[in-house]
C-alpha cells in the first residue's frame, strides 16, 4: 500500500492498521528529503531506539512500513519482489472511468498476484497518477452525501472492507 | 456516539466520520474541566471563529460534536431527546458475556430506537462501564491475530460496518 505525503500521525495509524489486516508493505511516499529523514528516524525510534522496549505492538506494527521518494520506485520494488508488477489502484478520486468495485477488488485480492492500494492525504492526488493507474477504487459513500474522511478513516474502512473477515 | 479521553485530532477525526455516517451526537466524555474547554475551543474555532470561513466543510463535521462530563449525562440527554433511554454498546472489550455481532446490531439501527456506541482511547474503558452496558459490540478481527487498531481506525471501520451502504 503507498500512501503520499504524511504526518507522523498518519505512519502510526495507518501502520496499524496495516498490520491488523496484513499488508505486505506500507510505503510512505514523498519525494522530500526532510520527510523522507522524519519517516525515518519515526521508524528507527520504534524499531531499534528507546520505543522498542517501551512499546513492542508499536514496533511490530511499523515493521513493514517503508520511506519511499515515488509511487514508480513503489512499484519497482514490489515487481522485484513478488516478480510481477502490481496491479496499482488508487482511491479517492470522484470520476474516473476505468473504475473498480470493492467486490471486484476482493475478489482479485483473493486470487492472489501483488496489488498497490494509493492513498493521497490533504489535497488528494495528482491527476497524472490518476490517469496511470490500472483502476480507480469506487468511493466510500456515507449515507448523506457528506464525502470527507480523514485518510486514516478511509485507509481503515476501505482495508477491513477488502480484507476483514466480516 | 460516546467517545472517553480524546485528543483535538481525534476529535476532528471521528466528527468526520461520524458525519459522513450520520450519527446524531457525537459525544467526547471527559470529567475533566480543562480538557472540556479544550474541546470547546476547539469546536468553537470551527463553528464560530475564523475557522468557520476558512473551512466550511470542517465546521459541518462538527456542528454535531459536543463535549460532556460522563457517560450517565450523555444517556441521559438522549433519553430526553428521543423519550427513550438509549440501548448502551461499547466496543473494544476482549471479553464479555452478554457480546451482540455487527449483523445484529445492524439490524436494530435499521429497526429505529436509539443507540449509544461507547468508545475507549489508549487504555481501554473502565470495567465498571462495560459491566453496565446493555451489550458488548464484538471485536474487529483482522486476519493475523495483531489488535490494536487506534481508536480513530476503529471508529471508522464499525460505523461503516453498521451504517455504511455497502
Amino acid at each position: 500500500m503507498v500512501v503520499s505525503s504524511v504526518t507522523t500521525l498518519d505512519v502510526h495509524d495507518i501502520s496499524r492498521v496495516c498490520r491488523t489486516f496484513g499488508v505486505g508493505t506500507f510505503f510512505v511516499v514523498t519525494p522530500l528529503k526532510t520527510q523522507q529523514e522524519l519517516v525515518e528516524r519515526l521508524v528507527g525510534h520504534w524499531l531499534k531506539g528507546h520505543g522498542a522496549e517501551y512499546n513492542p505492538t508499536r514496533k511490530e506494527a511499523l515493521l513493514k512500513t517503508k520511506v519511499i521518494k515515488s509511487l514508480d520506485d513503489a512499484v519497482a520494488e514490489v515487481t522485484e519482489k513478488s516478480g510481477e508488477k502490481p496491479c496499482v489502484v488508487v482511491t479517492g478520486a470522484k470520476q474516473a472511468p476505468n473504475r473498480i468495485g470493492f467486490g471486484t477488488l476482493k475478489e482479485q485480492l483473493r486470487k492472489g498476484g501483488p496489488v498497490l492500494l494509493v492513498f493521497g492525504t490533504g489535497w488528494g492526488l495528482e491527476k497524472n497518477l490518476i490517469r496511470n493507474a490500472d483502476f480507480v477504487l469506487e468511493p466510500i459513500e456515507g449515507n448523506n452525501g457528506f464525502n470527507h474522511l480523514p485518510v486514516r478513516g478511509a485507509v481503515a474502512i476501505i482495508l477491513d472492507r477488502l480484507l476483514g473477515r466480516s
